[in-house]
């Protein structure tokens, strides 16, 4: 087994006693600097850490913030993981990262974990199955919690969020400003934050309008490519088909345009489609797809701002109240709802 | 500052012993079952959590395994991260990631800071500026180290990558089967190890086909869209401008499609491209992109596997030797080369 380095083999490469080594490290002022370089230098040389964190946990700080999320391959959640690490490791935190993989048993088994890791804050986006806050209260009084795009309603705690209403108002706008009357909506799940709102934005809009929401325009679904496409097939069945296509995320949008391009249904000519989250995708793809960008970036940086916040104030020992921050989407207009 | 429940705070709750709180949590056989149900709810219900790094620590064990990679936004670094930590926390260790945002200077830091946090082992991917072991060479000496994908030739220590010399020769065969016969090559920084051997690969396959690598044919690149783009313009102007792009990358593969649609140039009847990593947009653009297959999903498995292997073999007190695990890469064929 490799052999951990102590302070007493620094002692005894020295020759000088261990409590020498240890004020040495503590900048004392009984120690010469030439005993101090030295230290430094055997140090650097047997290959000897400071052990931060068990230095860190008897004064109850680990140093170590839990980042909770359905999955990091998204490139959504690992754009503001990203951000959340760049933040965090330049105070000096080091981050835990943890998956639902979008079902609630493994979200409630990996915040458990995460506190036994003695986090010392998490911040975390719900995954599709979570439609309680239970395990997220729990944990909340006892340590930060901030919320990041899939926010929990009931859970008061900060959040940061994309003002996913007046994204679905934009979207309509844009449709209407186009000429596209008959517009239908590709939702998420309605108990996921955003796609709730998203899918009540998309009513307001079409209300502000006057334009009705025709039987079968409403659907919900998991958001994914074949979600889109098997829906866009279904709604072509409709006796009075749609020309226009909002969905509530980039995948079932990139669907839609698929099945169109498939039946020869030309975009956007025929029908016109928006997504929503402007992954990196939406502009490589033929036709480019029209979409909402989420700030995901500056998302990571204002949840990780805020737990750095509440860190201070419960060192210094102060009253912190909770706040939400709504970014408001921009609507990015590419070929496919860009009609002439 | 909100209070930290200890088992004191259970001992009162329930009106035992501190000590009888502790016997119960180790499943003392002196305690009742009626005790131990009684502390494990009252646990539960004042929010105790086991301090299990703090008790990890004092074994010697964080339960931390440290991830360093340029950046987790690069959806092949994701994916492989996803695969680590799902078969690491099955195994009840957390994952810490860490970015070196592809400078040395930054790797070196969070390496440090890795070993600070007490991680248990380090699974990385070098920077593209890291030119030398050194960092590397004092940790693995403490801990156990994994690379993958990006790894250091002189590095004694346990690698995963994907066998890129094969990736070449398949993309080169794949090519001259296709009819093409000027094969051009775009790669990446030759000092990093994956892009030299997918170069020498690429200069083994012309060789074996007996073609020739006209002067200019081989780039270097970082691998962006915009440099895809540009060393397409320069290659057009050649005298004998290339009928083949080989890219080490799926990104300057996408740029040099963008300039030959730009200029109105055939793809893949006037010229063909390959990439390199399977990236999802790589099916959905248009046209599909041919590329190799890097098996990323599975490079994190085999990674943490190691890992844990080695861990096992330290706790064993037994002596492991490093391996490397090659994956070879599979040619996946797309609309970009396959000209009939």
């Amino acid at each position: 087994m490799k052999k951990k380095i102590t302070i007493v083999d620094i002692a005894n490469h020295l020759g000088i006693t261990p409590s020498a080594v240890s004020k040495a490290f503590s900048d004392h002022p009984r120690i010469s600097d030439k005993t101090k370089k030295a230290v430094r230098q055997a140090a650097e040389q047997l290959g000897y850490h400071q052990n931060t964190l068990a230095t860190g946990l008897r004064r109850g700080r680990s140093g170590l913030i839990g980042v909770l999320v359905p999955g990091i391959h998204f490139s959504f959640f690992s754009t503001i993981i990203k951000a959340i690490e760049e933040t965090l490791s330049e105070k000096g935190y080091s981050v835990i990262i943890s998956q639902s993989r979008d079902q609630l048993a493994k979200e409630i088994r990996q915040l458990d974990n995460l506190m036994k890791a003695q986090v010392e804050g998490v911040i975390a986006s719900v995954s599709l199955e979570t439609n309680n806050s239970a395990h997220f209260q729990k944990i909340c009084k006892r340590i930060p919690v901030v919320l990041f795009d899939r926010t929990l309603r009931d859970l008061e705690v900060s959040k940061v969020v994309v003002d996913d209403y007046m994204g679905s108002i934009k979207a309509v706008d844009h449709l209407v400003e186009k000429g596209y009357r008959r517009i239908a909506h590709i939702g998420g799940l309605s108990h996921v934050e955003p796609f709730r709102i998203r899918q009540e934005g998309y009513r307001a809009g079409m209300q502000k309008h006057g334009l009705e929401i025709l039987e079968g325009y409403e659907q919900s679904s998991k958001l994914t490519v074949a979600d889109g496409e098997s829906i866009m097939n279904d709604l072509l069945k409709l006796p009075s088909p749609p020309d226009a296509i909002y969905a509530a995320s980039d995948l079932p949008a990139y669907g839609v345009i698929k099945c169109l391009k498939e039946r020869g249904i030309a975009v956007p000519q025929e029908v016109g489609v928006v997504g929503f989250s402007n992954e990196a995708y939406t502009e490589m793809v033929s036709p480019t797809i029209t979409t909402l960008e989420q700030h995901s970036e500056n998302m990571g940086l204002i949840a990780a701002k805020s737990m750095l916040e509440q860190l201070q104030h419960q060192y210094d020992d102060k009253e912190y109240v909770p706040q939400q921050s709504t970014l408001t989407p921009k609507l990015v207009i590419r070929e496919s709802s860009n009609r002439k």
